[in-house]
């Protein structure tokens, strides 16, 4: 599996995804599942992928080939006039791409299938955030579901549902995300270190800041260390349950 | 889907289960899942159940009639000798049903599969805690690894790695599994109030303390929004990452 999230909040975009791939249990490896494209100043586009590996190679791929000769077929991720096109245009992709690995050759005992989630900023259209399905079809973030999370998702979104708010800093907002992503590694092999986070601030049309969190992470270490400490004293403060 | 885990401690066992079933979103209903057998002075057995409704109620019931009739088949599980043999009692009953079930009649889209945690006490023996899975085979609670959950399993596993203690009281223990049930409700509509719970002290060898904490429960009202204030300060005093 995977684990990745797309925050949306009031300054702009947060994302962060996990690295591991595996084919079973003893077959594991290091991807980066976070993908970029940017034009400076007209606009900037973030996915997160996670499924089938060939499959989200296969789209990130097709979508970079058609950046390349858009006159091809597709208009290209880069020529898309709005958010909303670069989501049918990855959900086209994705369609596309799971249908033929589907229709051709051996019958695989897993799926094909793939999730993405894509959100960026073109012009000075405000920022937007999707969700991909393998069908091609896709959601947007809405006022009230503010972030979208692919993968294993369960393990790390109580503290989401608990902690996220829209007016967070981005300092904050990868605090939480760390949070919860520690919470998933803790519970779940297939999900694994290093992360992959990238903040973007509206109207900024630039790539964002990048950073990869390594396993040695001192930040990391200290937010994995004292949340543990911190769920552990909130816990001891709530009242004992009584049989009386 | 359900929610129920098991706790093994140093002073006896608890159990927690949720009473949500549903078959479709729109076909919910209100069902125990948690059993017990007691013998008082000799044995104390206790079950949780998860999975297809009508297997469980079939498992539950064949179990009762071999109580009622222990010469007509298998010995019943108020004559097995061992907490050991309930468990592969319960095992050969749930294979039999789903076996049973999925050989006659209609296919049905869905599986007839069930899970089910069974632990308890027979006579000096010590308390044991099995899972007995759907194939009829079964795992024991270890030293390393003290808690079984069945169900709708991962949103409230992160609570129960970080804050679980063999030392625990039994009132620190059912406040643990609120928290843990809590946010599996909050973020799962397939897991649903009222819930039941039983607590047992090693060696008392009657049925144990139950209660059911209903969706009104002040004291659950209490711990739902304290552990959601608790978990925003613990979160606040961490250090907020730096991109520096």
């Amino acid at each position: 599996m995977t684990y990745g999230v797309g925050l949306r909040l009031n300054r702009g975009l947060v994302f962060m995804s996990d690295t591991r791939t595996n084919a079973g249990l003893d077959d594991i490896s290091t991807y980066r599942k976070m993908f970029n494209w940017c034009v400076p100043g007209d606009r900037t586009i973030t996915m997160l992928t996670a499924g089938n590996l060939a499959t989200t190679q296969a789209v990130v791929g097709l979508l970079n080939e058609r950046v390349k000769a858009p006159e091809d077929r597709n208009p290209s991720i880069l020529e898309a006039e709005t958010m909303f096109q670069v989501a049918q245009l990855v959900g086209t992709t994705l369609r596309e791409v799971v249908a033929l690995q589907q229709g051709e050759g051996q019958n695989a005992t897993s799926t094909f299938n793939a999730t993405v989630i894509v959100g960026g900023q073109i012009g000075s259209m405000e920022p937007r955030m999707f969700m991909v399905y393998p069908e091609g079809n896709f959601i947007e973030t809405s006022r009230d579901t503010q972030f979208l999370q692919i993968g294993e998702t369960k393990y790390g979104r109580p503290i989401l549902v608990r902690a996220y708010d829209p007016e967070m800093t981005f300092e904050e907002a990868v605090k939480l995300l760390i949070v919860s992503f520690d919470s998933t590694i803790k519970a779940n092999l297939s999900v694994g270190m290093p992360l992959d986070v990238m903040v973007y601030e509206t109207d900024s049309l630039t790539t964002g800041i990048e950073r990869r969190i390594e396993i040695a992470d001192p930040y990391f270490a200290k937010v994995s260390q004292g949340w543990g400490h911190a769920l552990r004293d909130a816990f001891e403060v709530l009242p004992d349950f009584s049989f009386d």
